[in-house]
């Protein structure tokens, strides 16, 4: 049978998974800046025998392939492949080599089971009953991001369905999991500065303390989820970076913040954000400092297809036991894969990858981020599994 | 009569005292980093043939000048000269070309006044009925500071009294102001780290926001002046640096917070010390986060030597009208004069520098902040009728 | 047909429905304090040929009736009937006449619909197609309400399955509504008192000030929600009252402050109860005050069976528009018909009782709480309907 | 020698003032509702031959005594009687029998002295050097006081100094204090109401949390202190008392709250009510809640006469050690004593009275409050020094 060929194939590429992910680790790429790394998955899809397309939408990187028994049916699977701003603490050999850049959500792996996938479709080219496309995205951690600019580039043109996998750590190895409509959530940006009056460290009755009000506007902005937001809504805010003032004897002139919301309801954006500006308006007003706020719409919610969520369910249990195949819970990240469900139907899916006794505990973009390997081989696994059984339905 | 001729010949030498003070201005030096300002100054001594002392106590400079007809009094008389770290953001032509670093103090003026005074006094030394010793002093803004080397290194050897003088932009050009006993605050510095669990934006709950902690630990400090200082003594608490995060989609690991602690009662530094670690262990403690803690004694209190403040009160009136020469309030500025009071008697005095219809209004510190070039005459007036009205007394 | 029999002798009887629940509203009684109000409930059931139970559990009321075609099912349905301490500030002429106490829950609707249903079944004895049970509860309102002492009373003995309504002026009126599994939330109290020091207004740095310590506590709480909790769980935390001081010039020994607690998930509890002691023990540690914190546990969520939630969905049809047939949301309140339904299957149900043009718009609790009264009948059709549909599908 | 005669019969008096202290305290009486202790002073003075004027400018009470040998000077001394609105929570047999009623802060002591003094003068009256007035003042704890009715109502009339005494916990028995200029602050009182929104407990995002608001408040009004007043002037705000809500599970429609505000120069006071409105205002705004805000000017700072601040130097030895005849600091507290200083030169002095030994610990308005009896005979010696030494300067 065809899907077990195609199993046995990537179990005895798994090594070869192990060595990308770990050179890609080690040299991993920021958002809308990557270079080498397309450059590596290019010249592995081109030794495969593809004919790649690159600088898709800016970085990313496309192949196809048509199968010799084909139904018409035309699928894509995607993969992300950017890193993150963050300085890896791991003290394994394959650490990131980059100061202050880490594979911190687990992209390498994505990237290496998408590779392996091409590998073992290439070797069975004649006996495929459809078409794929394997699409290697960049800058999925940065919004606008690489999805929408790879669409508008033509990679969803003929495409029937869509799936993408992330390896999740924070779900034991083993598992896999996803869920009907929305399971990933919408993910806005701002930018908050706050304009005091400088002065002497000794002297505050002459200044606006630029510190003091910005540390009241953080205090503040936590009452919008406690008790403006419905409490059946979900609803994030978070201040990621605070940065002001010049010394110890200096009071601030100004500071900046920036953060993110994260919501599944559009009508909480529209609450947050007005609420936001009132919280910062009335604290600078009541302290005589300025302020600039500025709030960005990112990703939208990612929405799963009804019936390819039943899919999911359904052959799910061809890569792991049947108890291990969960339903998700709403998850607060976002993800640009929420694109491609605006235009055509298809399922995100979480693999489990965390392993308690090997001490692979950390939450996604931890500084001591990692994920079990093995999860990149199911993850591989899962994406082949649906896409099949979604030629095969129609066909 | 001497004092008239050194006033008159002070008054000619303006145009240059403005000259140097704007070169100053154009090259500022960070303090115990000062290169090209000593150089400057001793080789401006060595021109009027002194023989100068370089390097003392660090990057500090002295001359020494024995009067013709000395009464055996020795007098000191101090400038500073170094600058502060904050980016100039005046647009005048002798603005900072130095990026983030001006001299926004007056340290530059101090300097150009001891400078005028020691051209005179080499012009007179035959005239002079004392001795004196010239202090150009290195890195007073930041502690340990110059003070305590340079008098290690001998500077107060022999001499019988001291005075300085500062600039100060928010008294009116024409005013100078003194006062018996504290006259400058004790000024501490502390550092504030907070160690959360950093983690994804959008899953507050897997971390410790530090951020949030920190944010919190600004806003309880506030209280400690407000609800635990005896409110008969001055204290100012200010937290003048606050930076932390990564990224606007990644909840803060750690941030870190630097300020400084004024007051004239050394309990009160007690109480604050000690208050402050409450309110932080107290707040990381409720949010799960760590923290470290470092706080370091600074300058003591500038204390005026009764006897010196009566003569400041005479012989302003020798430099300014009578009715500008004002009783100083107490100043929550620190100064490393401090050291000297502590060693012989002396007097510390502020001279008037501001001008509302310049422009010239901004407080020390901030960086717009400017002087009334006018009054570096008038300082070096004043040290001059000190030292001279001291050699009489006794003579 | 019976069902519709039973409808028109309902809609018969609505002025005289009004005119109880206008009575009642006029004489509220509090939880655990209804002495009037069950003595009406007895006299009317009484004078329709009931056996009345009263004092059930304390203050409730229990009143059966076998049917003479019965199937053997006995279904039971419950009204309640405290009310709120709460000034009514509605200026009709029904309004409380009681100061400070009134039906700003809906309560006192309950009970009229279901002693119009005690009619009608009355009425219809004979051809009854099982045997009913009408529980008129006391003391929903104040945990540990009146519902558990009834059970523990008998009220549930030999019961197939449990009804209930509430009239809900956010849903407008024409709508009903329920949802299978959680539909409100477990309800948990908490007690806090700070214990600072007193002292002169004037002299804070002797005392420790309970009114800034407490303050610092509410604000601090809301970052529990904000922070702390799955963003994709429900929760509130509530402080209701405060209340602290003694006089203008005189700094608090002590406040008290009492709350509410709300969620649908255990482990949320436990989290919160936990985090809320750490931080008032953290807060209090800080500003050296002592607290007093009282955790107290109240009704469990109410989780309505599928079956039955099922049963609604079809049933709702025979009493409004299929379109007004609506899946509610999770609801923030508590309710104590959690614990019947611990006990046997059954269903809560909402019934919408909005009505914006009649200015009937503030929510539940609120001074100015009103309901649209014919959401009465909808209320007692909906409970009729259920109970048949329950007892002729298994007859 | 007439002063020692006097001394000799105070001390004589000693357990009569004792008892009628105890007397006094038993049975306080709120600030202008003072009814049983005017009555008690006007029959002690009317059996020492006083001719006494009650219900002057409200409850006080006044008797004069013209001398023998008078110098033609009058010399007024004052005594206040009220109590505080605080539980009495001592366990000794003259703790205050009135619930909620105590005389927290000495008055009860004071005028037992001067009720001492007017029987000593009554039996010296032909040897006595000049005239007094003794003024037995109504209501100093609560703004607008007793003190300003009085003078409308003539009690200064002809004075030509005035004298009054604290007992003062906080100072060990024996000493004695006072300073010239200011001695006690200005005393300001603040009413704050919070109008936000009530609703159910668990439906936060329904309503205006008055708590949340009130919390926020008290805890952006301490930054006033800390940072917009002036570091080298004193000021304190305290908010006194808290109330708000009505149930656990209600979330509060309103608070109230009420404080003061203390401090030495009228710009202080002018900036502080300024900047309280800005902060309640902003916080209001920024939670959508409305508010009401009151700010009563109330007593003016208490400002010794400079020459006889000097004349409590040299006379307050002879009442206790000279070593013991203290500099008083600037005290927070407020007192309307200030109103008589305005009108006619005078000083305001403080008697020790705390006991470590014994236990006499707590500060004024504390619920523990005492002072060591014997204190009464200093401060009675005190206020006698004073005025013989006035009258014997100018006979």
């Amino acid at each position: 049978m065809l899907r077990d060929k195609l199993y046995a194939q990537l179990e005895e590429m798994y090594d070869e998974m192990v060595g990308w992910r770990r050179h890609l680790h080690q040299y991993p790429e920021l958002s809308f800046m990557e270079k080498a790394t397309p450059v590596f998955i290019a010249d592995k899809l081109r030794s495969y025998g593809y004919e790649v397309r690159e600088h898709v939408g800016g970085n990313g990187v496309v192949a196809k392939i048509s199968g010799g028994k084909t139904s018409g049916i035309t699928v894509a699977l995607r993969a992300d492949m950017d890193a993150l701003p963050i300085q890896d603490l791991k003290s394994c050999e394959y650490a990131s080599t980059v100061p202050g850049v880490m594979h911190a959500c687990g992209h390498d792996g994505h990237t290496s089971s998408l590779l392996a996938i091409a590998k073992v479709l290439a070797d069975q080219k004649e006996q495929l009953p459809g078409n794929f496309v394997l699409i290697f995205q960049h800058a999925e951690e940065i919004s606008p991001g690489g999805a929408n600019p790879m669409i508008q580039d033509g990679v969803l043109d003929g495409v029937d369905a869509i799936y993408g996998v992330h390896l999740w750590s924070l779900l034991p190895y083993g598992t896999i999991s996803s869920r009907s409509g929305a399971i990933m959530a919408a993910s806005d940006e701002f930018k908050i500065e706050v304009n005091g009056k400088g002065g002497h460290g000794g002297l505050p009755h002459q200044t606006v303390d630029a510190v003091v009000v910005s540390s009241h506007i953080v205090v503040n902005l936590q009452s919008i989820v406690s008790r403006n937001v419905d409490p059946t809504e979900s609803c994030v805010i978070s201040v990621g970076t605070i940065n002001g003032g010049t010394g110890f004897n200096v009071i601030a002139e100004s500071t900046s913040m920036i953060g993110t919301v994260r919501t599944f309801h559009p009508d909480v954006l529209e609450l947050v954000s007005t609420r936001m500006e009132e919280v910062i308006a009335g604290t600078c007003k009541m302290f005589h400092a300025d302020y600039r706020f500025e709030y960005n719409r990112g990703y939208p919610p990612v929405i799963n297809h009804a019936g390819e969520a039943e899919r999911f369910k359904r052959v799910g249990q061809q890569v792991v036991d049947q108890a291990q195949v969960l339903e998700s819970p709403q998850m607060m990240a976002g993800e640009d894969f929420a694109y491609y469900l605006q235009q055509v139907p298809g399922c995100f899916m979480f693999v489990g990858a965390g392993n308690e006794e090997q001490g692979i505990v950390y939450p996604h973009h931890h500084p001591r981020f990692d994920f079990d390997e093995r999860a990149m081989l199911n993850g591989a696994k899962l994406l082949l599994a649906m896409a099949l059984d979604r030629m095969q339905v129609i066909a």
